[in-house]
């Protein structure tokens, strides 16, 4: 049986829609999903409790799926199952975001349940390589969009963000720890003529068992706003929020949504 | 004999202040310095003129200081003099700013003319190591300062900007083509409380004879705008403009300014 660890926003209840059998849902206090019923929800200080009910429950199967902040931690709160993994805790609630989910995939892997990707258990989470939209890309666009990979990969090196605009060549925003939405506000007030393309990548060496970059219905109005032509996502790599909407929202207004491949 | 070949802003005329002597000043039509009487003013398409007439009236050195953006060539005006680099041009113009600038020395040094910085003929518009400002940086600012030394390298293999935004250990901003007042614009409507620290360092691998990054007062107050608690610069890598001021304004302020050596 799968567990589903859910966090906010609509990836868990996108991903529930598509399984054949619903999951055991469990979340983290202050981190539930808005749309979807809890079945287990647990305080962080009790998941060493969590993790033997799983396993008494007959679970084998965990998915992390949905955004989860670092919680505070009240050690009068810790349980007995869950003191010797304190240490573990502690180090995820001080690691990147990467390092973060490594120690917490680690606490459920050492019970002996095995970690499956929300894309790996819901694979049309992905799109495939190619440009479902009505507009498509120029050229110069593509171009930019190779220069965007570029971009990301170096912000890889130094573990920043994973998306970027690119406009001839030259980057007009790189993405930071305030994220992709807030980036493309950002270029609200640009000084030029408008323009350019969003490009969004998984980090090259992240774990991707969880935390795949997302894409969704408000990154193309943000896009639209920031005064882009366009969307490039990294095929594989970048999970697409309410699909049909977004295709919907970029004909209504005239963007291009391209899923590049590895030679695109 | 020294000749300027002036741009905007303030430098050319803080340069100039700094010399014995009044050197020949050359301004390219439409970029002309602010402040600064011009001896020689030139249009793109008569550039072998001027090294011809720099050569005639007996320059031996020139210095490129100021910012010059990429003028449109008009083929019609170009002069017999210019016609053999109009290839060596055409490759500026459509270069990076680096590859731009090695370019157009290069026509002046196959000419005979030694290119200096303007950092080389004045050193004092660089700052010695140190925190001369009254606030003074706290170890976690520093930590973050040592983060944004790693990131603008990053950003460096990718040919992007040479600042960023770091504030506990995350990037909150990284510059862009638009420039450094314009990354700290962009955080006046930053989602989180405030604080954070800008560094700013030049490329590792950049022709440091021109173009190395400047900061000035208006630096001072955009990142006060931008909620921050002060402004890193690399030792011998970023030239200070209106250098008492900048001190005055992070005093009145209560910012602080910290030149990073190397081991800082």
């Amino acid at each position: 049986m799968l567990a589903l660890i859910a966090g906010t926003g609509a990836l868990p209840e996108e991903l529930v829609a598509r399984l054949s059998e619903p999951p055991l849902v469990c979340a983290m206090e202050g981190f539930a999903p808005e749309r979807l019923a809890v079945d287990i929800p647990f305080p962080i200080e009790h998941l060493g409790s969590l993790v033997a009910d799983l396993k008494a429950r007959g679970v084998s199967e965990i998915c992390l799926a949905g955004a989860v902040g670092r919680p505070a931690v009240d050690p009068a709160r810790i349980d007995a199952a869950t003191l010797p993994l304190v240490p573990v805790i502690q180090q995820a609630l001080t690691s990147g975001d990467d390092g973060a989910l490594r120690a917490v995939m680690g606490i459920f892997e050492n019970a002996g349940l095995t970690v499956r990707a929300a894309h790996e258990i819901a694979p049309d989470l992905l799109m495939p390589a190619g440009c479902p939209t009505k507009a498509q890309p120029e050229p110069a666009e593509l171009a930019d969009a190779r220069r965007g990979a570029e971009i990301v990969a170096a912000m890889s090196a130094a573990d920043i963000g994973q998306a970027c605009v690119v406009h001839r060549g030259q980057a007009l925003a790189v993405e930071s720890v305030f994220g992709t939405n807030w980036m493309l506000g950002s270029l609200g007030q640009r000084p030029d003529a408008g323009g350019g393309v969003l490009f969004k990548a998984p980090k090259p060496d992240q774990d991707r068992r969880a935390d795949l970059p997302t894409i969704g219905p408000d990154t193309v109005t943000a896009a639209v706003v920031a005064g882009l032509s366009g969307l490039v996502i990294a095929a594989g790599g970048v999970i697409v929020l309410e699909r049909d909407r977004v295709i919907a929202e970029c004909d209504r207004l005239g963007l291009f949504l391209f899923v590049a491949g590895p030679d695109a």
